[in-house]
C-alpha cells in the first residue's frame, strides 16, 4: 500500500510571526527544510547558512523568504538573508565548508498555484489577512499535496561564493549628532568622525 | 510603595525564530512595541507599517532587527523592513496617515551595556549559543532593568516620507532559462524577454 509523504507544514509561531495566512510562507518554509536537509546542516543558531534570495520588491510571493527565515534560522536580524532584487522565486542556500544548493520553483506549478481563488483576491487588493479562510486553506492543501519535485528545481552551485564582511565592534561617536556608529560606516568631516547622514554623503 | 514598571520580554518563539539568546533581539522587540504604542497601531498583519532601519553589515547588535521584526510584524518577507547601511542603532517606523517615529539606543546606555561579560565573549569570538546562560541572562536582566527613558532617544520625524513601490503580479517566462520573472525586472535582450543573471547587466 502506498501512502502520500507528509509535508511539513509551520509551526504555528510562525504563522503569528508572518502576521497573516498565505501559501507562500509555508512555500519558503518547505524550501529552506530541504535545503537544510540538502545541505546536511541543522537549523542556523548564530552566524554561519546564508540565504540568497533571488526576490525583489513591488511583487507577490514575497512572503517565501519569511518561511525560509522561520526553517533556516537564516534570519534578517542576524544578516543571514539577502535579497538579489531580480523578481525571480528562488533562493540559494549556502554554508561554509557545503556545495551550496539553488532551489527555484518551476514555472508549471507556479502556473497551476496561480489559478486558485486566492490571488483573485489579492489582485483586487484584498490583503491577505482580510481573505476567507476557506479560500486560503485551499492553495495551501493544493500547494502541500504537490511532490517536491514538481514545485522545487534543485540544482548545486559549487562555483557559488559567499563573502560575509569581516566584523568589527569598534565605534565611535558622531562629532554631529552624538550617537554611536560602527567604525565600518564612520566617515570624517574637518578632520572629525560623523555618522553617514551628519556627512552629507550619501553612503 | 513603589514597583518597578514590568518590562516586555519577547514570547518564547521569538528565541526559536531568532536562534538564540542575546539581549539584542529582546531589546529591538522593546523598541518596536514602543514604537507601535507611539504611532498608535496594531502589529502589522499585511504590508501598512514599514521600518527603515539604520544598522549595516560587519557590526554587532544587528540582531535587533529580528526583535523588530517579531514585535511589529514588519518583516523581511513581507518587504517591510529595509537597512540604510549606516551603522547606527536606530529605526524609523513609518505607518501611512501617521507621523514617522525614529528610536535610537542612547550612547550612555550603550556604554553601560558594553561593560558585561557577554561582550567579552562576543568579541573572543564566542558566538551567542555558545556563551553561557548565565552571562546571557545578566545582561538581559540589566537590559530589561534600564527604564525606557535611559535606553532610547524617541524623535518624531514629521517630513519622512516611506514611498513602497506600487506592485504588480505580472510575470514573463524568461526565454533563455525558462524561469518566471516578476515584470518589474524583466530586461530585453534581442527582442526577447530576459531575466537580469541571463542579460547579462548588472541590474
Amino acid at each position: 500500500m502506498s501512502s502520500a509523504p507528509s509535508r511539513p507544514t509551520p509551526p504555528d509561531w510562525a504563522f503569528t510571526f508572518h502576521g497573516h495566512r498565505c501559501p507562500f510562507m509555508p512555500l519558503g518554509y518547505r524550501m529552506g527544510l530541504l535545503a537544510l536537509e540538502h545541505l546536511g546542516v541543522d537549523r542556523e543558531p548564530d552566524h554561519r547558512l546564508h540565504v540568497v534570495a533571488e526576490l525583489g520588491e513591488g511583487h507577490p510571493q514575497t512572503c517565501l523568504m519569511d518561511g525560509i527565515q522561520v526553517a533556516t534560522g537564516a534570519t534578517f536580524g542576524k544578516t543571514l538573508i539577502e535579497k538579489t532584487f531580480w523578481g525571480k522565486l528562488a533562493a540559494t542556500f549556502w554554508c561554509p565548508e557545503k556545495t551550496a544548493v539553488r532551489y527555484a520553483l518551476r514555472a508549471p506549478f507556479l502556473d497551476g498555484f496561480g489559478k486558485f481563488e486566492f490571488f483573485a483576491y489579492r489582485k483586487r487588493g484584498i490583503e491577505p489577512s482580510a481573505i476567507p479562510a476557506a479560500v486560503t486553506r485551499e492553495v495551501i492543501d493544493w500547494t502541500l499535496a504537490q511532490p517536491d519535485e514538481a514545485v522545487f528545481a534543485v540544482a548545486e552551485r559549487p562555483d557559488f561564493r559567499c563573502a560575509p564582511p569581516k566584523g568589527s565592534f569598534n565605534k565611535s561617536l558622531c562629532s554631529i549628532c552624538g550617537e554611536y556608529v560602527f567604525e565600518r560606516y564612520v566617515h570624517l568631516k574637518d578632520g572629525k568622525p560623523v555618522c553617514i547622514p551628519c556627512s552629507g554623503y550619501s553612503r
